[in-house]
C-alpha cells in the first residue's frame, strides 16, 4: 500500500517515519528545500537516546498528484484550506483521506468534498520538530481514528498493519472522539498559554483551578455533556499525567507563531452562538489567545 | 508644619523627597537598614538627567509615635491594617493622616478609626524606586486628596503650601475620586498583567480591546454608573497617554511580588456580591491575578 503524508510538521515527520517500516510512504512539505533535506538525510526520528533514520520519498506539497492508496493530511486546521483547494484541481480524486487537525473547525470543511473516503484522526503522541528532518518523539501515545464518511475498509486495513510501537485504534463514532479531546484542549491549551504555566499548573495552583472549571462549565454547557463530570476528571488527569508538559499552544505562543485556537476555541465560540448560549469566558480567552498571536490582531 | 511619611517605597520617598523642601518631614521605614541608609545619604530624586538631595529624618516605623501635625500613609493596602493596629497602641492619637492607597477596599478599615481627621488620596505620579534612598520620578501628575471624615483645615493647609511642581487638588467628593481611579486601575492594571504588554496596547490590540470593554462592562455594571461612556473614554484615555508605561501590577507580577488586586477587584468583587450581581469576567481576571502572584496559591 503507498501512503501520502501531507505536511513534514511534527506530526507528518512522526507518522511518515514510523509507517515508513510497513508501507512506501511519501511525504508532500510546503517547501522545496524541506523535500530537498528529507531526500537528502531521509528522516531521523530521536526517541530517547536512540536515534533512528527512515528513507522516505519527499515531494513539495505542489507536486501531490493524489495518487497514493491512503493519504494522511497533517496541516494545521489554518492551513487545511490550501489543501483542500488543490484536491478540487487534482485531475485524479484521492482515494482515502485521513485527517489529522485539532479541534472540530475543520468537520465543515470536510463537508464539502465529494467522492472520496474520508476518515479523521486524534493524536496523542507528543513530537517535537527539531530541523527540517529529525522529529522527536518525546511522548508516547496513541492515535485514535474513525470513519467521517465513505468505504471503512482502507482505514481499517491502513490501521491494522502500522507497527505495534505505533498504535492506530479505530473508534466508532468520529463526532464523539474530536469532541472529548477537543474539551480537553480547549482547557488546557488556552489557559497554559495565557498563564505562561505548564499542565500540571492548572490543577495545582488553587486560582488557576478556579478558572479551569469555571471555563470548563462554559464548554460544557455549551456542548451539552450528558457527564460533564466525567470529562472534568479527564482533563484534570491530563493535567496530571502531563504535568512537565508545555502544551501545544504555548509554545507557538511562545514561539510567536500562529495557534490553533480558531480550530479549538472558535469551533465552541460558533456552538454557543448557534445555541444561542452566552459564553463570556470563553471569549475572553479565545481574545486573549487572539490578541497573543503575531498578527497582534492590527490596529483598531 | 511638621509632617510624617509612612512608607518608603516609591510614593513615599516622593512625596518625602518634594514636600521637605516645605515641610519638617520624617520619613518611617519599615526596615532599620532603610532608615540608616536615607539618614546617611539623603533621599535622591531622579528627574530625568538631575538629581537633587533631600535631607529627611528616617525612623524605623516602630519608632513612629504619631507626633508630627500632619501624617501621609503610603504603604499598600495590603500592609496597611500592620499601622492601623499600630495607631491603636500610640500613647498619642495622631491628628491628621492622609492615606494614599489604591482601589477602595481600605475605606472599610478607616471606619474603625476614631477621634482622627482622615483623608484619603490618589497619586497620579509614575515614580520607581531605584534602590533604599534613590527614587526615579518618571510620570509627572499630580495628587487628589478629599476629606474622609474629621475637620478640613489641616488637609486645606497641606495642599495650599506644597510646592508647584508637585500639585495637590482638593476634591469635594472622596467616594467619586476613588471610585474614578478604582475604575481605571480595575481595568488597565489586571488586563495589562494577564497580556504581559504596556498600557497602550489595551487600546491598540483589537482583541485586547474587546476584552478591555467586555470587562470595562461588568465594572460598569457593578459600580452603577450613570455615564459609563465617559469612563471608557477616561480608560482609554490613559491607555493612550501611557501608551509606553507598564502598569504597577504588571511590574509587581515581573518582579514576582504580591499585587493590590485584592484592593482593587476585590472591591468590586465584594460589591458584586453584596448586590447579587454576576461578574464572570472580573472573577476569570481576579483569579489569573491570584494564581499569578508569589504564593502561588497554595496546593488544592
Amino acid at each position: 500500500m503507498k501512503v501520502g503524508v501531507i505536511g513534514a510538521g511534527s506530526i507528518g515527520l512522526l507518522f511518515a517515519s514510523y509507517i515508513s517500516k510497513i508501507f512506501e510512504v511519501t511525504i508532500y512539505t510546503r517547501t522545496e528545500d524541506q523535500a530537498y533535506q528529507i531526500n537528502e538525510n531521509g528522516i531521523l526520528l530521536r526517541k530517547k537516546a536512540i536515534i533512528k533514520q527512515s528513507s522516505v520519498k519527499a515531494l513539495p506539497i505542489s507536486s501531490w498528484k493524489g495518487i497514493e492508496d491512503f493519504t494522511i493530511v497533517t496541516v494545521k486546521q489554518y492551513q487545511l484550506s490550501t489543501v483542500l483547494e488543490q484536491i478540487k484541481h487534482l485531475s485524479k480524486r484521492p482515494k482515502n483521506l485521513l485527517f489529522l487537525q485539532n479541534g472540530m473547525g475543520h468537520l465543515k470543511l470536510l463537508e464539502e468534498i465529494k467522492g472520496i473516503n474520508l476518515f479523521v484522526g486524534t493524536v496523542e503522541h507528543g513530537a517535537l520538530k527539531e530541523n527540517a528532518y529529525t522529529v522527536s518523539h518525546n511522548g508516547e501515545g496513541a492515535t485514535n481514528v474513525a470513519i467521517f464518511r465513505g468505504d471503512f475498509s482502507c482505514l481499517q486495513n491502513f490501521a491494522t498493519k502500522v507497527p505495534a510501537d505505533f498504535p492506530i485504534h479505530v473508534q466508532e463514532d468520529y463526532y464523539l472522539m474530536l469532541r472529548n479531546k477537543l474539551i480537553v484542549n480547549a482547557v488546557i491549551n488556552p489557559l497554559t498559554s495565557i498563564f505562561q504555566v505548564k499542565n500540571g499548573e492548572l490543577i495545582q495552583n488553587k486560582y488557576f483551578f478556579r478558572v479551569l472549571t469555571s471555563l470548563f462549565g462554559e464548554i460544557s454547557f455549551i456542548l451539552n455533556l450528558d457527564h460533564p463530570e466525567e470529562h472534568l476528571r479527564q482533563v484534570m488527569g491530563i493535567c496530571k499525567k502531563t504535568a512537565e508538559n508545555r502544551s501545544s499552544m504555548l509554545k507557538d505562543i511562545e514561539a510567536n507563531r500562529l495557534t490553533e485556537v480558531d480550530a479549538i476555541l472558535g469551533f465552541i465560540l460558533e456552538e454557543a452562538d448557534k445555541q444561542e448560549k452566552q459564553a463570556p469566558l470563553l471569549e475572553i480567552v479565545y481574545y486573549c489567545i487572539k490578541g497573543k498571536e503575531p498578527a497582534k490582531g492590527g490596529e483598531l
